[in-house]
């Protein structure tokens, strides 16, 4: 691609640098903000750089926060003792959002995968050690996705506090509701069966 | 969605502005930088800034350019005399890409569009008659792209410069280069078939 000018190219290029964003996409983006005012894009840019420079994390669960504490775990109502151990904050979001889940969160902020490089100690683990040893929690539910680093990375917690008696569980996967059958692949649908819940338990969700 | 901090909110918001880029989207591409050293996202912010602050507009085509006069219009080997008339920025770099234009370009900065409310008055169409007025033109290649919105253009612009006595043309549509015609469009195929060209002169391509 070659450009008329030196300052539309960083643009593009710096643009391009985003996951999913290929440099057509990125000069069509740049376009856009040339034909709208100046201030759309200096919003933008403030927006950007104010977030990244003082965006701060929960101590407690490592959730994106404006607080020391976010307000999930600053929260008395909710029940302290029940941890749902997710990859990053879009889980926190996505859990949030059904509205069934009364517990907090742990944010490990990715999952083991030396092929990317990602050991144990960049993610928020000992902190979840920490928090388990010094006694309060009940019960650990694993929600990471059902891959290989997914199950690795549960694993991996699960030696760490296996001999401190707490519960640990993972969130149960099916069939989504309202999916056909025939359509579901056979993993889940095996996996479905294998873990079939008490009709009775079924009616209540 | 809802944001466990203002400041992701408001950068996600902002990022979502651009075209084509949803609430989910622009949570991933935040979560990107976020996971980024702090000079990632200020060399966005600042690249984008600074091209949007400093931009300049070539005075005789109006191509983006970061002189008064663009690299093409400067340049004493192209034929001034053959002017390509395209609607935006992206359409000169992809005629430029091909290497076989050797006039100049006239970037009218959009369509005529009754429906957006872009009248004639808001496209650099004064600009291009004034130019043919002032004589030195020989030939106009319309390279619009062939909707409503392009076809009212040209014709707006051709009945402006008709009594000039310049040559106009537009380019020419027919099947794409290694295409099957059996997958042709009929329009496009129709069309191929009514501006059939000399078997010699199709050699020469």
């Amino acid at each position: 691609m070659e450009f008329s000018s030196k300052l539309l190219e960083k643009a593009v290029n710096e643009m391009a640098q985003l996951p999913g964003i290929g440099k057509r996409t990125a000069l069509r983006l740049v376009l856009h903000l040339l034909k709208q005012p100046k201030e759309r894009t200096s919003f933008l840019s403030q927006a950007l750089t104010t977030m990244r420079e003082e965006v701060q994390y929960c101590s407690s669960c490592h959730n994106i926060s404006d607080t020391a504490l976010c307000a999930i775990c600053a929260n008395p109502k909710r029940e302290h003792q029940l941890v749902c151990v997710v990859e990053d904050i879009r889980d926190v979001m996505a859990i949030e959002n059904t509205g069934q889940f009364r517990g907090i969160y742990h944010v490990l902020g990715g999952k083991i995968s030396p092929i990317d490089g990602v050991g144990p100690s960049q993610l928020n683990i000992s902190s979840l050690v920490e928090k388990v040893k010094l006694g309060g929690v009940e019960e650990i539910i694993f929600a990471l996705s059902s891959t290989m680093e997914g199950d690795t990375t549960n694993f991996y917690i699960y030696k760490q506090i296996a001999d401190s008696g707490i519960l640990t569980s993972t969130i149960a996967r099916g069939i989504s509701v309202g999916d056909e059958l025939e359509y579901a692949d056979e993993v889940t649908l095996g996996r479905s069966i294998v873990q079939r819940v008490p009709f009775e338990k079924s009616l209540r969700g």
